[in-house]
């Protein structure tokens, strides 16, 4: 027997909808590429939207069809986005920060039919457009007087493009597992796979993440996404906030502490998301200026691990909350978020920040389980790690084309690749990634626990460590260093540092220096770019175990 | 083309589980029937869940099978309700205030399989039991050592029924349109008709009133529904708090205003939620005991309007926000919430009272708009008033069994039957019911805001506003009041009172004294029942105008 509600789909033209009608005079306001500050209100971003929709159609793109977008957070971004999604189409983000042969792969991997591109990249585009065959127009996200001399042969001005639209049009109707947006994951090997959300897996993502103990947003806030739309899904912030109302500003390209602090105040932002990088920046701006946010309430720092240091410090010297996040492109993206439950709540100085360096518990319809390696489920205790599995209607089942094949288990869980803890309230943490972690006699170590550690050593600038073989134990962690600069530690020295602080099993067998450490084009740690380098190591203590 | 993401359905059974992953040990404190305070976390609920699930299999319940309940708001409750919706079975609550030849009704008409009882309304079930003829076993719920002596035939204990079980049972799964719980409207006229929610819209309707602007619940919350489980889908409440992982405090039969009070303290409820009438009982004992509620940060007033002097109240003298919410049974039932947005967060006094008449904007999922008699979409000014339509995945499309035909316009829209106006900012205001409004030569007056503008007579304890015949305006408003104990105001004292504060022409040609009006079971004014009393009146200028 069925229910006998509405036919409603969850279709992303309902969030913009909801907000013009609801929300209609909230403000986005950007910082244009162009330079100066831009407004606009929901309404009118609709009306845009609206009119981005007409424009398509009369290009001739359709149900199914993907466009790719090369841009920084504006509302112009923002119009695109619905415009596409309004009619079917697929917003397919490209992040400028990968090598051209990547980008080039992506986007015709995904076949789009037109680049939707800001004036920074626009050079990017003239470069690889010859390789790009799918590609029928290039529209330039800026106004005539911003038009730039270009090689492209099919540009676009997108303000002439949109204007010659009224924005009378009704939003196109169909299924709700509707594709609506791409974004490709890049991996250390292997080419960028293509990650497809839905309709349904926006909104449900959007009304999942918005619940108070999660992104929190009401239509009282201000959000700054800094995080930017072509990273994992812009953490959806794209349609959380006029989903509740919230207002958005938008810092463009500028992510740099003077440009973020400039930001903020102007925008009285209450809320802000990004990677840790963008935060430090803009804490050393902080001390340098000796300036403080005046209408920031809270900081949600995911992408990578959130320092100690840095929740410290906005939390005691600023009086900031750092929510310590975590998600993958895969999971569009809120995998967790570490908001503090009663039964944390009263914690203070490091004992809250003991629970802080947690990534957090699941928000509804986010179901998590660790498994050793053959499945079998592992308990919640907060010591015990093991393979972090998800699932959920915001998470993938395969990837675009089939790459990759199958990737959920028997259960329907998805692998993260991660390997975490997670504690009796539901709070996870990653210690590691899978294949990063150190088997030494059948038990796991951390390597990342390990980093941790060791960058708390002042001579230590930055840690990395992996496994290198060993006859007896199979694998053994060496610990690899950037020195301070000016700084020449002993190796004793660091290891007598960590000493103590982890189990003695747990103590790399060896220290080895480097000048720099290799990173993703994510600012991850390149571990098959180590493990290449110390292929030929072999642990000093080898011989004696042998 | 489609996502890629994964089939994840929405079913309640999600819920309870997330709650009890995520939040196990989250209580759940209940005042029971038999007496004693209980206490119970989402862990255990979720046990016990699947034990009803376990027992409802063994009694040959299936899939699409409906389950009465006549219950107050306690933990058996909740625990009956995940148990049948977890195998697609569907709780059917039955509000016990309503008239037996109703209830009778109700039961056959839903052909309940399954009575589940509390100890309060056994000896109504014995009355009626020879009535129902589809009802195979009635579950009292309580432990044996309360069975009461009793001549139903098929009686059985709840807590023995469920201990037969193990609670080792996996949920079924199925399509997320499957039914999940039924309710009747009692309308003024006609048979009771019943509204069919399914797992989808129960799931998003918790989504999204579980929001910041809207409910607002976190996991730090106690929330106390105080409204009972049978009205109106429990305004969703036993789904949002587990799914948010708020703790539950469930008042049992416990409505006057001591036993509210001490739920609250005991339970360090933070939210609560009740009818109008359930807030005078708490205020008043508040008032003669002293009293102050010491946790409560916030009541949610709906199910009728909440009187200008209530919202005063509970802010000035105790310091607890008034939310005012507006919702139908058909609505799942939230249909908008007057939380404070920016545009009039600064205000206030009389100011923010203004606002707080309002019934508030739409959360997420609910679309609303005003139309004059002939469907035209009427503008969001604040003045002008229409009937109020309502779209969205949680609202009804029909009836069970299709009683009362086609209920949708050609849009979707299902009309609520109320007028009301939309203020630029999306906040809605309920002027009247459609039946009830005032068609004075072709424009409307709100017979709502006559009686509230007349009960602001100090010598008015009750005031009602009907039309009545005029030869000239086919309708004039006819004021009909109840004197407070003791007084004898002059019908020209309460026009003039108010004379001046409505328009000219909204002034009521006549004043009627009665000695009572009558209400529903629900406690609205019966409207019909003044008309037919009125049948024959004849206002004292038609004369002159004929």
């Amino acid at each position: 027997m069925l229910g006998l509600m509405q036919d409603w789909p969850l279709l992303i033209h309902r969030i913009i909808d909801h907000a013009a009608n609801n929300h209609g005079s909230q403000t986005i306001l950007s910082r244009s590429v162009e330079g100066p500050l831009h407004t606009t209100t929901y309404a009118d971003l609709r009306t845009n939207a609206l009119k981005v929709a007409q424009a398509l159609e009369r290009h001739g793109v359709k149900y199914g069809d993907r466009a790719a977008t090369l841009a920084w957070n504006t509302w112009r971004h923002l119009e695109v986005w619905y415009g596409l999604t309004g009619i079917g189409a697929i917003y397919h983000t490209v992040n400028p920060r990968l090598f051209p042969d990547q980008i080039a792969y992506i986007i015709n991997h995904a076949e789009s039919r037109l680049i939707f591109v800001d004036l920074t990249f626009v050079p990017l585009v003239e470069a690889l457009i010859d390789k790009l065959p799918h590609v029928e127009a290039v529209i330039i996200l800026t106004g005539s007087e911003h038009m730039p001399e270009t090689t492209l042969e099919n540009a676009v001005c997108y303000e002439d493009w949109i204007a010659a639209e009224d924005g009378d049009f009704a939003w196109k109707s169909f299924d709700e597992n509707t594709a609506a947006g791409m974004c490709y994951t890049s991996g250390t090997t292997g080419n960028p796979k293509g990650v497809v959300y839905s309709h349904r897996s926006n909104v449900l993502h959007s009304m999942a993440s918005t619940a108070p103990d999660m992104l929190g947003i009401a239509a009282a806030d201000n959000v700054m996404p800094v995080v930017p739309m072509f990273h994992a899904n812009g953490w959806s912030l794209a349609f959380s906030c006029p989903l509740t109302g919230g207002g958005m500003v938008m810092p463009g390209a500028g992510m740099d502490g003077a440009s973020v602090y400039e930001m903020l105040e102007t925008g009285k932002v209450t809320i802000t998301a990004a990677v840790p990088t963008v935060w430090l920046m803009l804490l050393q701006y902080l001390e340098k200026e000796q300036k403080r946010p005046t209408t920031l309430k809270k900081v949600i720092i995911g992408g990578s691990a959130c320092p100690r240091a840095m929740t410290k410090t906005f939390q005691d010297v600023y009086g900031i909350d750092v929510i310590h996040a975590w998600g993958m492109t895969e999971m569009s993206p809120l995998g967790s978020l570490c908001s503090l439950k009663p039964a944390y709540a009263g914690l203070t100085g490091d004992a809250k920040l003991d629970v802080q360096e947690k990534q957090g518990f699941a928000p509804f319809s986010v179901e998590m389980k660790i498994t050793d390696d053959d499945g079998n489920d592992l308990p919640w205790d907060g010591k015990t790690f093991g393979r972090l599995k998800v699932r959920g209607p915001a998470i993938s089942k395969a990837y675009f084309k089939g790459e990759g094949g199958e990737i959920l288990d028997a259960d329907g869980y998805f692998d993260t690749s991660d390997v975490a803890t997670i504690d009796p309230e539901g709070y996870m943490q990653i210690t590691d990634r899978a294949k990063d972690v150190i088997k030494s006699g059948g038990e796991w170590i951390s390597s990342i626990d390990l980093e941790n550690l060791a960058v708390g050593h002042p001579d230590v600038a930055e840690a990395a460590v992996i496994g290198v073989a060993h006859p007896k134990w199979d694998e053994r962690p060496l610990l690899i260093i950037v020195r301070c600069e000016g700084a020449d530690p002993d190796p004793a020295s660091i290891l007598d540092f960590m000493a103590g602080k982890i189990a003695k099993w747990w103590m790399p067998d060896a220290v080895a220096f480097v000048d720099e450490i290799p990173h993703t084009a994510t600012g991850k740690i390149k571990k098959t770019a180590l493990r290449e380098q110390f292929a030929d190591y072999r642990l000093p203590n080898t011989d004696a175990a042998e």
